[in-house]
């Protein structure tokens, strides 16, 4: 057994299929986001304009969040220095976990490491809590949701995307009496569409169903006060689980899950990924916290947001760039090919100045390779005119579309 | 189905084996590590000494650590904003891998959220890397190792607990030519012992197996610059994949492999728990950065903490108090039941503002029940009179030991 050459094996094909990743070495600087400072592998720097953050509304160098992350360091240091129960719960954590079962009209909240791991463990974990539990898991998913579903090694099945037909003639086929969770994103990130939720809640009243609902990418930007989808269309009581992120619109980092009480304490007392490690690190606890806090009063800046997302979208569609569908703040630009989508995104970087990260397998399905945008309230109309006349040469030169 | 139920039950089976957890609502207050805040729930503070953290080091709290993490938010902000691919790679990340990989004389490194998932993500895609992989793991390792075993879906063997005629048993019932993998732990959290390092390197050498080590108990305390006993043992170049934490004796969060670079790429390119998630804030990358450099030249440090643990286990022994036998600096009691246990534990915080958490099942197994001490260099000499005086005075109401 040759083990180099099976390593090498395994990244050649990444190669072969045009997505092997090299990572962009950024340098945001505080207060000028979404303008950064690029490495490039020969060690200079140059200025570049961020497409492609997922710090929607900015609140990476919100002051409220820095000053608040430094306040805590200069408190109380660095790391947590355990897990949540050896020594590793502080006030930070169990201030944001009241913050965040508030958002979202539950009795309580419980944080992880990330978004991902809430995820992955939580789905695991339910797996065991309820013997002969039955899922029913969106087909696009995210990766850490269906982790979590293998991980829950129980009977699974999965619907058809957004297809509520589908889902009940799944629900319909299960035993009465089995319990059952249906899982679902609100807003899909590398589409912009968002999951079918009131007619979800209403399947998993009919069959008696527990509700899983992940909406990292909608909390903090939508919602009056940024709960997410479920808030905004009324919904809230009717999940069971909401899982959510510290790491995207509230711009820090960590993940979560707001539930009943009963449903939080047995995940606390049961999943692996959340007892088994170290607990956030006080800043980031007192970031998101405050993050969480000033997002919850801040609808200007949700209404920004979906103007800025707008507005993208519709020049984009003006101009005959093939922007796809989406009713939400991402703005997904199709290419259809791993090798053309790095050229272009290459060229956007090397030529224009803007950092678009081309989306290849594995985030999205082969044949469907994009570039996704997602304009925040600090991308100005200048900003947007540059971006429009780069993307259009772009095209222009790779596709060959006629745009205007 | 009654949910409501079924999740009350599963909180009532903890309850019931008496290992249902409250986690001490804490506030450090740095630079006077290990005294601290505890918040009760009738919302008073009491200072307690705490005796059980991981930060074994106290780099939590230093200066250099904290320094760092404030400039890092000052400059560039709170969180990364993406996944390492999409936007969220900053200098510090790369600059802390360089760090890293340095530290363990390997190629490359890479960053996860924690270690954690660095365990869970690499093992569970070793197996998909190499088709007809058979891995071979000690049977205590860490939760997190067992959940990457398990991911990998591959054949796999357990060995009892570092007995290296065991496991060569097993890797000889093994077909010659199949990959194989060896999994360990260099110190074992809980008992404080030392897995065969060297031995293991030799039976992998034998039957041509990979070498993986946790040494997320032991990096930044043993060894010249603190890469752990592999550098100790002088066995740094003969584990293939190194896994560590930043979490504990580095004092911030996050974890890591070092490996050669082809393995890094392999792993970076193919695992989920890596690709799919918002990268490591980066004031956490500099914090740790800062911390793992003035590491490698602190050996007075390690010296030190050394000197604390040894003394603490001799004055255990000395006053009749069961000190499981361990050569590292963790330092484990004997109590050997949950609910005596955690009455002790409550006691000594109680009455002698002594913090020691109760490490119940599943933490170690049923019947070895235990408080789990870590001592610091920060910990003085009148701090450890006071902690025996407390101890002495739990056990001999508790237990009735003949204490001296």
């Amino acid at each position: 057994m040759d083990y180099r050459s099976a390593f090498k094996a395994s990244v050649a094909r990444v190669r072969a299929e045009g997505r092997y990743r090299v990572f962009a070495n950024l340098r945001r600087v505080k207060g000028q986001f979404p303008r950064a400072r690029l490495r490039t592998d020969e060690g200079d720097t140059r200025d570049v304009v961020v497409w492609c953050s997922n710090d929607y509304l900015g609140m990476g160098q919100s002051p409220c969040v820095t000053g608040a992350m430094k306040q805590a360091i200069e408190d109380v240091g660095a790391g947590a220095g355990g897990t949540r129960n050896i020594s590793g719960t502080t006030h930070y954590h169990v201030e944001l976990e009241a913050s965040l079962a508030d958002l979202h009209h539950k009795e309580s909240a419980l944080l992880f490491t990330s978004g991902y791991i809430a995820n992955q463990a939580t789905l695991a974990t339910l797996g065991k809590i309820l013997p002969g539990l039955i899922i029913f898991s969106d087909e696009l998913n995210h990766a850490s949701m269906i982790e979590g579903v293998k991980g829950a090694k129980c009977e699974k099945h999965v619907w058809r995307h957004n297809d509520v037909a589908h889902l009940e003639e799944l629900l319909k086929a299960a035993p009465l009496d089995a319990p059952k969770l249906i899982a679902l994103e609100s807003v899909y990130s590398m589409d912009g569409d968002i999951g079918p939720l009131e007619a979800v809640c209403d399947l998993a009243d009919k069959y008696n169903a527990l509700t899983y609902l992940d909406e990292v990418h909608a909390v903090g930007l939508y919602g009056l006060r940024g709960a997410g989808i479920a808030e905004r269309d009324g919904l809230l009581d009717r999940f069971d689980i909401i899982e959510g992120t510290l790491g995207k619109a509230f711009g820090v980092m960590g993940g979560y899950i707001a539930a009943d009480e009963v449903i939080v304490d047995a995940i606390r007392s049961w999943a692996p990924g959340f007892i088994f490690t170290t607990s956030l690190a006080p800043a980031l606890a007192a970031g998101a916290r405050a993050s969480v806090e000033y997002l919850k009063s801040a609808y200007h800046l949700r209404e920004q947001h979906q103007e800025r997302a707008a507005t993208l979208k519709a020049r984009f569609q003006e101009a005959g760039i093939p922007v796809l569908e989406s009713v939400t703040h991402i703005v997904p630009v199709h290419v259809g090919d791993p090798v053309l989508c790095k050229r272009m995104t290459d060229e956007l970087l090397d030529v224009h100045g803007i950092y678009v990260q081309p989306i290849n397998y594995p985030t999205v399905p082969k044949g469907t390779e994009r570039m996704r945008l997602t304009p925040t309230p600090m991308h100005d109309d200048a900003m947007m005119d540059e971006l429009l006349d780069a993307v259009k040469t772009v095209y222009a030169k790779h596709v060959g579309l006629k745009v205007a």
